[in-house]
Parts: C-alpha cells; structure tokens; sequence
C-alpha cells in the first residue's frame, strides 16, 4: 500500500471556524510523506473524505464554515502541516488544542558552529514529527498511533542568541529589547532565552512527544531555560464557527490581521530588501505570560465586564451593536451623554484604527498550572502575538493599553520574550541556515 | 426549534476504540435536556448522523470500530454523558482529554449540614454543566458555544468527612488507610482530602469552567487542598481503535476488565447487602500521582524496556505473541531457559491471574506540570482506580508490585488519596443524600 499525496490548502479542515477572526492558514496540507504505518486505517476513502471537506484557506474558510456548521469531522489525528515553505508553520496554523512554549540557553563553549549543527538536528527532527514519523529508532513511543495531528514546531532566537554566536553584526533592530510596561511583573528566570521553540498538536501526546524529543535534541549544545504549556479549545468542541475565548469567558482575537487582507503579509512577514537578506519571510514572536486575576474579574457582573472590554461578552459584538466582526461606533453616545465604548474600553484602546495601523497577528494558548496557595488559580494567556515589526505591531499597542486600559487591573504580565522566527525551510535547508552559514 | 430526545448507548461515539481494554461506556447518552442555545448548530442531520454511529458500549463498541475505522467524527462539543444515573458519571465513561482533579477540606465549623447543603449545590451545578447549560447567570462564558464536550463531573469523600460530619460510624471500611509501600515518597499536602471533585471533559476550556464553577460554588463551605492537571489522547487523534499510551510509550490499560464481562459490575461497584445502605452502587477512587523518571527510562533501547514490561512497545502484545489481547504465555521459556515474560515483569505481576482475582477498572490522566530545576520532566500518570473494593483491588496489586516489579525504579508515588464514591444521584436527589438525610 502506498500513499498517495493529497495537497490541498486549510490544515484544518475539520473546523474552519476556528480561523475565524484568528490566523487563518495559508500553508499547505499533505498526506504526503506520511508513513505506511500512519496510514493504515487512514488513507481509505473515509480519511480522505474528511480531508477533502476542508476549503481554501482564511476568508473563504470561514465562509463554507458560516454555511455548513457543524462540519462533519474526520479524525483529528490525521491533519499535517507542511514543515518546508516560505513561512516557518505555527504562524497562521490554525490554533492547536495543546501547545507547548520552551526556551533554552546556549551551553558555554557552544557558538555558532554548534548552534548551525543544532538548528540542522532540530530542523529534521520537526520535519519527522510534523509529518507523523518517529523521531528515531528509539523513538520513545508516546505518539505512535496517534498520527500527526496537525503538530507544529517554530523556532526562534533572541537577542542573546546573536552575541554568543559571534553574529551581533547579523542581530536586527526589530530585538532590540522591549520598553517596560506599568503592568509588568517579570520573572526574569521564566523571561527571554537564546532560543525558543514554540510546539502544538490536536492532542496532548503527541505535543508533549515533540517537547521530549526536541528536548533531547538540544543535547549537551543548549539547556532548557524556561517551558511553559497552554492549550487552546479542541478541534470540533465549538459548534458555530467563531473566534475562540479566553479564561476570562471573552471572544479574543476578532481584530485580528485575516489572511484575505492585502496587507496581511507585509503586516506579519518581514518582506524582502530590508537591513538583512536572512530576515526574508521571517516574522517577531512577542511572548507575554499574562496571569489573569480571575476572582477579582468574575467578581464584576457580565455588564461590567462589558463595559470593561466594550463588547458583549456572548458573541463578542461591539456594545454598538452589530456582530464580532462589525467596526465599534466609537462615536456613538449612550442615553447618559458618555460613549456607549467608554474611553478607556479594551476594544476602544486595542482597535487598528486607534493604533495608526498598528497589527499584530495574536495566536495564544490558555494556561492553567494549578491553584496557588492563595487559592486562586495560576491561570491565564500564554500571549503570542506575530509581526514583521515589533516597533509597528506589540509596542504601540501594549503603550497605549499600559496608559489607560480598563482590563490592565485584572492582568498581571508574569513573563516575556521577543524572539525572531526565520523565514521557513526550504527542502534540503534548516532553519536559521541562511543567517547561521552566509 | 426544540430539541427532540436521542438516547443512546456509548457516549464516545467518534471514538469508540478508546474504550478498547479502557473503560467502556454503560452511561447512556442523551440530548434531552440540552439548551436551545447549545443546539443551534448542532442538532441538524448532521449531528444527529454523527451521535448515531455509536454502536453499544464495551465489547460490541470494539467490535463495530475494528470493522470500520476511521470513524468518522461529528463535533466533538456535542457529547452529552447523563448526570442522573446508578452510578457516578466519570467512571465507565470513556476517558477524556482534558481532566481535573480537586480535593477540598471543610472549613472549620462546616459539618453534616453544610456538607448536605454543599453537595445538593454541587449536585445542581453539575447536572446543569454536564448538559451544556450555563452555571448561572453570571457565569463566566468561558465553555459558550463550546457544547457539553462529554463534562463529567464526580464526587467522593476522603475517610476524614465522616469525622467532620459526625458520620464515623456510616464510615465503611473499605476506607481504612492503604497500607505503606515503600516506592511511596507522598507529600501530605497533596494527598487525601475531606471531599475529592474528578472533572473530565473532552475540551480544555470546559474542563476549567466546571473547575472554576466547582471551586465557586464551595463558598465558604469547603476550601482547596490540592488540585491537579491531566490529559489524554483527542478524540479522533487515535487512527486505529486501540488502548491508549501513558507518558513511557507503552500501551497502558490493556487487563482493563471490560464491561460486557459477566463479573464486571460487581469488581467495580458496590453491591446492594453490604454494611451501609446507602454505599450500594457506589465505587471506591485510589488516586496516586505517580511521576515516571522519563530520563531514566527513556535511557533504555525498547527492547529493555518490552522486557522491563512483558509486552511489546508496538502494540502492547506479549513477548510470549499474538494481539494485545492475548494472554501472557506465563511459563514460556526462551532459548536461554529462562522465562520469555520475567519473573520481575509488570506485565506479570500485575496480570489479573496471578492476583487471586483481584480487579480494578484504571482510568488515568497523564500529567505533566513542565520541566523541573533539574531539567527533567515533572510529568506521570494521575494514576486513578476504580473498584467496589480496595482490599480486591489496588491494595492487592500494588503489594505484589511493590515487592517485584522491574517497572518499579522508573516510578515515583508522589501523592495518594482513598475516596468512596457514592452511586449516582436519582432525578430530584443529590449525589450522597443517602448518606448524609438518611
């Protein structure tokens, strides 16, 4: 039996409606490569079936979705995201139900020529894991029968990451570290790293196979320095197509940068001719761990916390009315004389067109590790934000939310990183290879 | 539009492979009783086709999907498992991705009437969550539009309620205190607990708002003790239907007894007769985080590992041959002389014929809580056993491992906990009313 390739774009066909206001996907989908043994049971025309319902990528998936909900599922297992391609995956993926955010520090002695070895391994490694095989003869096992389940492994480097490679010359202004904001409370030893490796799948397994296996990779060349896990709804768990929520019962991400936008590339990838050829197609990663102080939220009524972030809580509708995606009123008044969006309303302060184009593609996961001592929980968003300029996406925004965001009493900013994600891997290339062997 | 109902067996119809060796689902499963607000979108032709695949539970579901994987999934939101019942829902019902486990003590003060009041609230509370209803009208939105996503929610109380509640002498005694064992390295403050909550849902975001709506509604009644994260495999992650791995890679559940076996109920649950009225129907819960030394572990090649274990990595089969099914030819000797299945191999020790009968229904979480100081993974099993009798199950069983199994170095016992676990609550009764009114 032998697989034959299945190209197709959306990686999630299953549930288009999680693109939604949320990164659309752009990548390709392919069966191909897939192993036999993946296949078995698989790739008969039911697999190929649940495939095939899937639509082309971003506004158009949304369309067929509005359509057609609930869209009838394949197994979950069996969706994979190309590796190679002009854009490293887990960018405009569509989110994953299990995430995994680790960050490792060089080893002494370990420079640049180590670190080229090392982005070789862990280039081939994710490429076998995204495409369903083991990560060795001695493969640990943990994700055997699980298919690939849409698994995706991005990689990054920070600002540190330059001057230990000898490559400060190659280090570009977009690292240049991030303005402290009122609402930080940063734990520098869960903060930055010289490498980051950003990781989701459909299941809980095989995420945390990828994490083990990527782990061990590093080898004696670098350390772990911080790892945090998140999760995101799971695929099929929404019934209408709609942006996903957060911890705190909000629709999050209706703003976001869709794929169908014109800008959207320029918006989110670095674009060919700027300071360094090795930056072409590559994006900023902005990794906030944001605690959310729930019992003080949920302790205002559903109308205050609407007036709080300016939308209605039930399908994140501007409290001017309308649907998700239609624009606030930002002028409009209430019965009282003040704007029905208050002035100092999440949505108001967030919205692309306060922030003189400023836009940022977000793409979280949820954390929850557990109830605290104090008995609240330690949950909240593990923030991930994507552009092609941290100075034209995260800064502004965040500074403006720092002066005068209703939300920012009920966040607390634990944690951060800014790293840069290289254009993807081509066949043949590893990523990081142009910056690390030019 | 009003909902019609749809009673089924087998709450995992999109997966019914999971409950192979695992727990099989003897819960019906219904729609009735769903919000016209959950079914918008799902209740048409297509949902109603994807509900209807599931064949009968146990050994009949096994059956049906090793004929006909894939399965083709409807969303996985809309799962209902009942809340009313003769047992506890989260017992046979087939494992979920997302688990929660809480334990609480009552607060100083707080006796048999409090805990009554407390139980009736949760009661309520978990009946409305489990159907995919709100908590109340200042809920916190977090599972909107998510459906039920198969939410169950069970109780049990720790051999330290019935001191609490003036109840000792309703207190049975299959809740004396386990015996020591000497892999236990237990920390007090995450063991026991006067009151113990197993949350399960196949949606991350709906597990922890049944966790959040659980904690709420103990007010000042019963506070947190400890509280832990689990997961399994997706639904729909599994191509071929098959028992699923733990965190070492091993197929993990395979002696599992299976409902469609005559003997089943009375291994699991109380029978009526028995020193205390209101026990009958209900279950005992042994929870044990147990953490795996993964670096260890992994540090063997997978033949010592299969040896460590008496079964295949691949397919959970015997050394001794055949299908994860087949029994372990326990005297085979290889062509060393020695026996095929070691003398020390969990696989033997644990095997239900050398244990005088002895039987319990394991239905885990994995964990995993990140990487610890040392660079090793804080991860395992939440490790939780069902049986009507722990004398008959675990404590047996664990004797014997704790005295000779070569998976035992890998293995670490972290925390521990005993509850009873009352039958279910009838319509218009409360899950424990029986003990606490009567």
């Amino acid at each position: 039996m032998k697989a034959e390739a299945l190209k197709q774009q959306a990686a999630r066909p299953e549930n288009p409606g999680r693109s939604d206001g949320g990164p659309g996907t752009t990548g390709s989908t392919a069966l191909a490569g897939v192993s036999r043994r993946r296949l078995l049971g698989t790739a008969g025309a039911a697999g190929a079936a649940g495939l095939a319902l899937g639509a082309a990528g971003g506004a158009a998936a949304h369309a067929a979705a509005a359509e057609a909900a609930p869209t009838a599922l394949s197994t979950v297992g069996s969706g994979v995201v190309a590796f190679h391609g002009e854009h490293q995956a887990g960018i405009t993926t569509a989110m994953q139900s299990s995430g995994h955010l680790v960050a490792f520090d060089l080893s002494p002695g370990a420079g640049r020529k180590a670190a080229a070895a090392l982005m070789r391994r862990w280039s081939a490694l994710a490429a076998e894991l995204m495409a369903g095989r083991p990560a060795s003869r001695e493969d640990t096992g943990v994700a055997l029968d699980a298919g690939p389940s849409s698994l995706t492994v991005t990689f990054g480097f920070g600002r540190t990451f330059f001057g230990r490679t000898g490559l400060t010359a190659r280090r570009p202004a977009g690292l240049d570290p991030l303005p402290p904001f009122s609402a930080d409370r940063l734990d520098p030893r869960r903060s930055d790293g010289d490498l980051w490796v950003q990781i989701g799948a459909d299941d809980g397994l095989v995420a945390f196979h990828a994490l083990r296996a990527i782990q061990k990779a590093a080898g004696d060349t670098a350390r772990v320095r911080w790892q945090m896990n998140g999760f995101n709804r799971a695929p099929g768990a929404t019934a209408r197509p709609m942006t996903t929520r957060n911890l705190m019962g909000q629709i999050d991400g209706t703003n976001n940068p869709k794929p169908s936008e014109p800008d959207f590339d320029r918006r989110v990838f670095v674009p060919a001719g700027t300071e360094h050829g090795w930056l072409t197609g590559g994006s900023y990663a902005v990794v906030r761990r944001i605690r959310m102080l729930l019992d003080d939220w949920e302790r205002l009524s559903t109308a205050k916390q609407e007036g709080v972030i300016g939308r209605r809580k039930s399908d994140g509708a501007p409290l001017t009315g309308g649907g998700e995606s239609t624009p606030l009123a930002l002028d409009e008044l209430g019965p009282d004389g003040k704007p029905v969006v208050a002035a100092n309303a999440h949505a108001r302060i967030s919205a692309p067109e306060q922030n003189g184009g400023a836009a940022m593609l977000r793409r979280p996961f949820s954390y929850h590790d557990g109830i605290g001592p104090d008995g609240t929980p330690d949950a909240g968003l593990l923030f991930i934000c994507w552009q092609a300029d941290p100075l034209r996406g995260f800064v502004p925004v965040q500074r403006k939310l720092d002066r005068g965001d209703a939300l920012s009493p009920f966040l607390r900013h634990e944690a951060s990183g800014l790293f840069v994600v290289p254009g993807g891997a081509r066949q043949g290339e590893y990523v990081g290879q142009r910056l690390l062997e030019s």
